[in-house]
């Protein structure tokens, strides 16, 4: 939904079909309160003449119809996590099912933006992070790349419950959740492969990576809080130092003085950063608006390097306050 | 509030005055909305015949009263972080001010109920634990002293915003806090000096903490997700066994077999623990009611110990649900 | 839910047998978080040897079964609406389907505790009354009763989300209902013609009832707001002396100085009842907690006066602050 | 601040100045979490060479600025209450302390942009609605002008806490608030002489006003129920069509074919209207969001209005869904 709206606000962008299935031959503004996107949902899965697809499907959906797209010459964008890991065994340990076309996850760019830069201009197969990899590669990827600290991170993360979709579940149901914050998938949740993929590759070796989500009582936000062990000489300044020119390099990014609010970001593509320090631990917090920079705003950006356009444009960067 | 409101109900006590400056010369029911208690509330600090003070007052100011309390003979239950901390140089260095009675604070029993039961009863002045400690404690306590982990231990903990109090401030504001979470106190919280104090007194050696309280957007509550690193041979089998066999054998504790959310200990005295292990982490979760567990219900259960009744005489063990 | 924690803490009740299908062969404490009840849930609808059964089930399933019930000589509680028009073609009307033993419609007492003291004494078919039409007679009757204002009342509701019930459903989901206050059934909700009915009966003539029902994003709670317009020589002195009194009368009722909030009356039995006078229209709110006045405490309520019990017996009556 | 973001973004305004006394000296990113405005608050009142101030300043301070800021030759657009009455005596009577400049009160535009859309364009002292007022009014002008219903109107008001403003108080305290709602003000509103000054202006003759706001758990939006008794040969369909026609002809106005919830329009300047029709009562609700369409986005669209500027120029029309 996050997607079809900020698409439709896109300068850059002519929306030309929304594809769905609950929804079809119903207009899009009815069918999300508040939509300014007034084109009727089309059934069926062909994606008319454009130049690429966005594509936000359950679980080896986009899979099974990637290779079409492609050979249509069409760059395909994935929001799913079909893609998101070039090895397929380890994708189908995780997800519990065969992959559907595993040949081409190893063709896909793992398209965190400001770590694809450089492969996204020539990319047609792009797989989107998870929301919770987002927020947790940006917490540990400047250190665990510069070798500042051990190979070993914690990353305890909270999230708000739009992460759960719009299907209603006993999960997501109000008088559950209000007033209540838990762990959950505490042995093990699926993104943490993402993140151990990316945080080995940037090492040259295996990181151990200790993953727990939790869910709080709120509409939207993630907060990463990553627990980082400096190596011996490493200072406070260096970390901090290290982290700021990350965040001054890349335009949805933000270093902030404090500890960041999920609420300094909500509604805009920006990940607010912060490197504290505890008696010798580093302690990164990563805020990110989960619907935005955590899904839909990230896919633009994504799309915006991959076409040459302002890495910006189209996307909200001012949050929505209080 | 919460306090006042135990006592009135509790069957084994008589609650006969209520002291208060703010409030003085009001009905406690006019101060505290859907209150049963309709005692005046009486200005100054003479708390006549009684065999027991509860104090819930500013820091200092029970340091400052307390020796003519125990003088009189009244045994003082204080809720303030005044006496949990044994040695007056490091409370001084944690609150930034000059303790009132330094002395006093060896004779203090930190009482969190579970580990200070032997030494209750004889207990004249009791300290009761902060939030955060009650349910930081009660994650590590059981596998730092059976000394199954490292003593380096990883807590991040999780606060409903009522454990800021009554006194608005924009921390507690609605607009502000709604629909936003946030990590505080990243360098170091006041609560931590009290969590290393008991983990070292419990370890026999130094334990290294690293301690990051955050904003949850609800009223009530805390999770506390600690992180422990067990000793090579260690199981998970013989981690869970550890905790549960220590919540069986408490009336306030309950193992239970999934991390558990807040909401279903609200209201309660009860604390809920459980052991999970990931890729060779213990990650070990307690929810609790903040104002009662984390607070005046411990403090009434530590009253019961001390005064030799049921241990949850006047307890709510039943959380409200949803 | 509810109505099983209150009859398991009841003094005077002995809780003999849960039914449920959907958690039938589980122990209830696993099914309900932080429960103290730890029998398990039966299937099938054999209610076994007891004196009351309280019936808590989709509509038209206690209409099916009540005669038997009644005619093993158990007194019948119904939650559900199925026995709350005297009338059942009114009924079926409202809820559009056939209803499966109308003749016993007639037979019901409509509890509303303060209202059918006289008749529960002797009552076998013991409806109880919607959680809305609750707080909307309390604000409406006294003052109909005494013909103090024009058969014509205005009541406008405001509703946490767990009157819908546990059944996940959008209506109910978390990121549909945070952060959002709704009208709905704004032409006429079926609780309507239980209002209209008592009010009727009370009046001796026909009341024009306007009732819209609004969605808060809060768990428990309503608040009815009723618009009344009083007759020529009335005086707010004698419409809050009526309502004062009417509250004095009954333990269940608290006369509140200002407007209540449902805060207030949180987890409690309590009705809160204030009258404001707005140039020359009063303003009648009533603050319950729509699953225990609302729902099982009322019924538990009910069931004290059935039995001759004392009318607060097992009843909470202090409120969960804050 | 959501004023001082929005003109920072409009394409047709040059921000030059922000004045502010609490946070003079600090960069505006700097006091508002995640805004974009990088402009330094300036101390003091010196507006400078500008066209057009923006005032949102406590009640008074505008009214005794507002003379020499219009001898200066700049427009003033003032979103205080000091001149939304006409009559500074009525004025006085509702704020209960003397006007600083009664004569200018007569020369003020009160400027609800859809009803002040001929008097704006010359406007040179323009009054902002308050937010309450903007929703009441658009709930009930169009049939009171049409004298299609009696000249007596009932408005039930919910409102999220941020028209609280930023200043903490117990009322805006997140544990006092949360889980909770209440209504306020029962015997009278401020924003009731408005209402009923407009009102009265549109009939003709005195309109009765029972306005009864109330405080809802949610940051943003304001519902507006009015209750409204249709003449005698008026139908629901001359209603609706009223309505209907009266949304179509306004960019900022959007007939909902439902009763709108507040999420409909969060972050936006839409007012969403519906007309229901229950037994012979009209029942119109109106959804705002009371930041932006009930202040700052109003003035910016009054702003447009006044320069001739396209209506929506700089506004945000798409909801923030969820």
């Amino acid at each position: 939904m996050q997607c079809v709206e900020l698409l439709d606000a896109h300068p850059g962008v002519s929306l030309v079909r929304v594809l769905g299935r609950a929804a079809a031959g119903q207009r899009f503004s009815d069918v999300v309160p508040g939509s300014g996107v007034d084109l009727e949902v089309a059934a069926g899965t062909d994606v008319g003449a454009c130049d690429v697809v966005m594509a936000a499907l359950p679980h080896t959906v986009a899979a099974s119809r990637a290779r079409g797209w492609l050979e249509a010459g069409v760059v395909v964008i994935d929001l799913s996590a079909d893609f998101r890991i070039r090895n397929a065994a380890t994708w189908e340990r995780a997800y519990g099912i065969k992959h559907p076309d595993g040949e081409l996850c190893e063709q896909a760019v793992y398209a965190l933006p400001e770590l694809a830069r450089a492969d996204l201009p020539t990319a047609d197969l792009i797989a989107m992070p998870g929301c919770y990899p987002t927020a947790s590669l940006l917490a540990t990827v400047p250190a665990v790349r510069a070798a500042l600290v051990d190979p070993d991170v914690i990353i305890d993360a909270k999230s708000g419950v739009s992460g759960a979709g719009r299907s209603p579940s006993l999960t997501a149901h109000f008088a559950e959740v209000n007033e209540s914050v838990s762990a959950y998938a505490v042995e093990g949740h699926r993104h943490k492969s993402e993140i151990a993929q990316e945080l080995d590759a940037t090492a040259g070796t295996a990181v151990q990576v200790t993953f727990v989500p939790h869910l709080v009582p709120m509409t939207r936000g993630i907060l990463a809080t990553a627990y980082l062990r400096p190596r011996a000489t490493v200072t406070v300044h260096q970390m901090v130092a290290l982290y700021q020119e990350f965040c001054d390099g890349h335009p949805c990014l933000r270093y902030s003085p404090g500890s960041p609010a999920t609420k300094s970001v909500a509604s805009t593509n920006i990940a607010a950063v912060n490197v504290s320090w505890q008696d010798g631990v580093a302690v990164v917090t990563v805020a990110i608006d989960n619907l935005v920079r955590g899904a839909a705003g990230q896919a633009v950006q994504a799309l915006n390097l991959r076409f040459g356009l302002d890495e910006v444009a189209g996307l909200p960067l001012r949050a929505t306050w209080p």
